[in-house]
Order: C-alpha cells, then sequence, then structure tokens
C-alpha cells in the first residue's frame, strides 16, 4: 500500500459578525482520506480466527464511544451492550452456537455439509472480547419519534452501531465476528436479559490470526461476493 | 480543525519463500487516520434540509460500490437498492410520508406535537437523489449460511451496508437522510417491488444546506445523546 498524506480541512465558511451563524466549522475530508476508507472497508474482515491476546481495556471503551456515535431513529440509542467477562456465561453460549450449528449443517446435502464443517463460523473459545448486544425497543429515549409506522428501525439502529464499531475497532487492528448463530432465547437466559430486550447479535472481538483482503468463505468456496449491478434497480 | 498529515501503512509481515503466505499485506492504519474517522462518526449527522444540486453519476456509483463492501450474513449481500426518479413515484411516497406523519403527531400531547410540527423528518422534495432499500431474504447468495437460527440477519446486513454507505457519502460532502416513517405496504405498490423483498427504509440523498456538529432533534430541543454508559453492562 503506498504511502500519502491526507489532510482534514475546515470548510471556509462565512461567520459573520452576528451572533446568527448558519454554518459551523464542518470538516472537509480530502481524497487521501478517502481513499484510505474505501482500503477499510476492502479490509474489514468478519473475523473467525483470534489470538488469544487481550484487548486494553482503553482501547475497548475508545471503540465504544465511537460506535455510541452511530445514528439512531428518534436519536433513542437503544443498543444495550453486554460485555460477557463470566466463563459459565461464555461456556453457556458456545454450547448454543454449537447446537444450533449442528442443526443448521443437517440442512445441507452430504457434501455441501463436508464443506459447511470446514468453515469456522465462530471465535467464542478463543476471542478475548465478548460483547453481546440488545435492542430496548421501549426506551423513552426519542419519545416514540420516528419508529411508530416500522418499530423495527429500533434494531435497524443497533445495527448500524454495531457496523459503526467493526469499522473502529478494524482501524486499530482489531478484528470482529458477527456469531448469528445462537438460540436468542438461550442467550437472555445464559446472560439474565430482561425479557422486553431483543437479542440482535454476539460479538467476538479480538487480534486476528491472519489478514487477508478476500472473506473467508470466498476463500473456501462457499460463497463469493458477485456484482453490484445485479442489487442495483431504477423506477 | 487543525491539518495533519496521515498516511497507511503495510504490516510488515513474513513473506518466506515457500507457497503458503500466512499473512496477505494488510493495512496498518495510522492514528491520524482514526482521528479523522472519529471526526467523520461525530459530523455525521441524519440530514433533512437539502440543496437541490444534483450528485455526480459517477459520485453515486462510487459510494453504492464502497457501500456494497459491507459485511453480510454468510456473504449473501441481500440488499436491492432501488434509485427512485419517477416523479410519479416520489410524489407518492411524499405523501405516504405526510399520511403517516400526520398519524405519529396524533400521538402526541397538544405542546409534544407542537413541537413534533416544527421538525422536519424528511427532505423528500429537496434532495435530487432517493434510494428505496429492501432486502431479498430469499437469495439463494450464500445458500442459507449463517441465518438460518435468526433469519433476521439478512434484515440486519442490509442496514450495515447503509450505515457504510451513509459514511462513504459524508466523506464526499453528501448527507444522508433516513425516511422511516413510511407505510411499507404503499412503498412497494408505489415502486412496483416483488411481494418478497422486505422494505427496509427509504434515503434522501444530496448536499446539506447546513452544517451542524449536534444532532437537529438536539438543537431542536426534542431529545439529547444521552451518556454511554447508559448503556453498557456487564456479566
Amino acid at each position: 500500500m503506498r504511502l500519502s498524506t491526507f489532510r482534514c480541512e475546515p470548510l471556509s465558511n462565512s461567520q459573520g459578525t452576528n451572533n446568527r451563524t448558519l454554518q459551523e466549522s464542518a470538516p472537509v475530508f480530502t481524497d487521501d482520506f478517502a481513499r484510505v476508507f474505501k482500503t477499510l472497508l476492502t479490509w474489514r474482515r468478519d473475523v473467525r480466527r483470534f489470538k488469544t491476546d487481550p484487548i486494553a481495556h482503553g482501547e475497548l471503551l475508545n471503540i465504544l464511544e465511537q460506535a455510541d456515535l452511530a445514528p439512531s431513529v428518534g436519536n433513542s440509542q437503544p443498543w444495550r451492550i453486554v460485555r460477557v467477562r463470566g466463563s459459565d456465561a461464555r461456556r453457556t453460549v458456545a454450547e448454543t452456537f454449537e447446537n444450533e450449528n449442528a442443526k443448521a449443517a443437517s440442512a445441507y446435502g452430504e457434501k455441501r455439509a463436508s464443506l459447511y464443517y470446514t468453515l469456522k463460523l465462530a471465535g467464542l473459545r478463543e476471542a478475548p472480547e465478548h460483547l453481546a448486544v440488545f435492542c430496548d425497543p421501549n426506551t423513552h429515549q426519542g419519545d416514540g419519534l420516528g419508529r411508530q409506522t416500522m418499530p423495527e428501525t429500533m434494531a435497524y439502529s443497533v445495527v448500524g452501531m454495531v457496523q459503526t464499531l467493526w469499522l473502529a475497532a478494524r482501524i486499530k487492528g482489531i478484528g470482529v465476528g458477527w456469531v448469528s448463530i445462537l438460540d436468542p432465547a438461550a442467550i437472555h437466559k445464559a446472560l439474565n436479559i430482561p425479557d422486553t430486550w431483543q437479542f440482535i447479535g454476539y460479538l467476538c472481538l479480538g487480534y486476528p490470526e491472519e489478514e487477508h483482503i478476500e472473506p473467508e468463505l470466498q476463500r473456501a468456496g462457499w460463497q463469493g461476493r458477485t456484482p453490484m449491478s445485479d442489487r442495483l434497480f431504477e423506477r
């Protein structure tokens, strides 16, 4: 990757002598920043193979603070993040993964199931940090704004937070793996979570054992990316 | 915002003389890049006040290509993005917003409803680009991997794509507004969308009329951000 310099410049804004400044001093992002941001997107991976090295607590908090800047419907900030440290809780989570993964594998024919079993779909035993992510759909924050017609936008807000966390972590060399093969009821029970919260996903965080520009599912011959043009339409 | 230089450096990796290189040449992101990324998160806004200036087609495609690098369950890439250009379609979307917004306002008491009506919750009449975003939960891509236990992870993948689009647009000075006060059935009908697709959200894109570091809902006195510590738990 070639070296380059890049800067972040203030907008040349109209700071009049009156008290009403219509425009705050917003940043302009340079082409170099844009280029490295694209590199970040290209090298973000769903990581399953972690070193066991710990993540410094300050580093974790810094990532969480950035994730917390994600957009949310009505500014409701409905994410609830549970840092899972207890070994009993972690063991139960790993067990629900094993159970659900065996069920999932059984849906495939023999040949595809063999390939399925070669895939590493979680890194629960190695990842130093586990974050169970929930949505509190009943939070008073936001006073219901924007979510009456489509209440699922609360869960969607939580997902936007996760994607923000993912990128902030990757910048610091920390991999994130979203484990989705989990029974939400079992997770609620294992972590003693209020019934009203909705389980969104379980994140493993840690330093990756390997770095790849291609998704593991592509390298393993399960599923590669396809052309974007197939996903664009016009009306 | 002060100027600075920053670089993106390759990992010093172990490129042995054998054919198995365990580590590809992954980038290391500098502290300066991390700092400007945080600036990006801080200044991303849900924009409702747009200039009518058009977005160059190449710029729009560039943003969509970056969004398409988002993670997806089983590499299913289930997002379906409909660029809405037709004036009849746009008018119908604006009408469903007005209808649903009036219903939503009626849920509040008199004082709060007055404040509600001062908020600008969509920019449908001014924004030069409209993207209706759907999920195709039945896509064969990914062969069902990772989504059997929690099928909602398909919709969640689409939301991660939207958040990626949001950031990529903001880097280019383009604002995004997610309109969630819409009847999905009306959107399906207005845009002639397959019944099996799931409506996720409607995005307005355009150059912002104003730049603010604080969310509009905070400035308007509806809902500010709250401390992150309220959303963190440990087990």
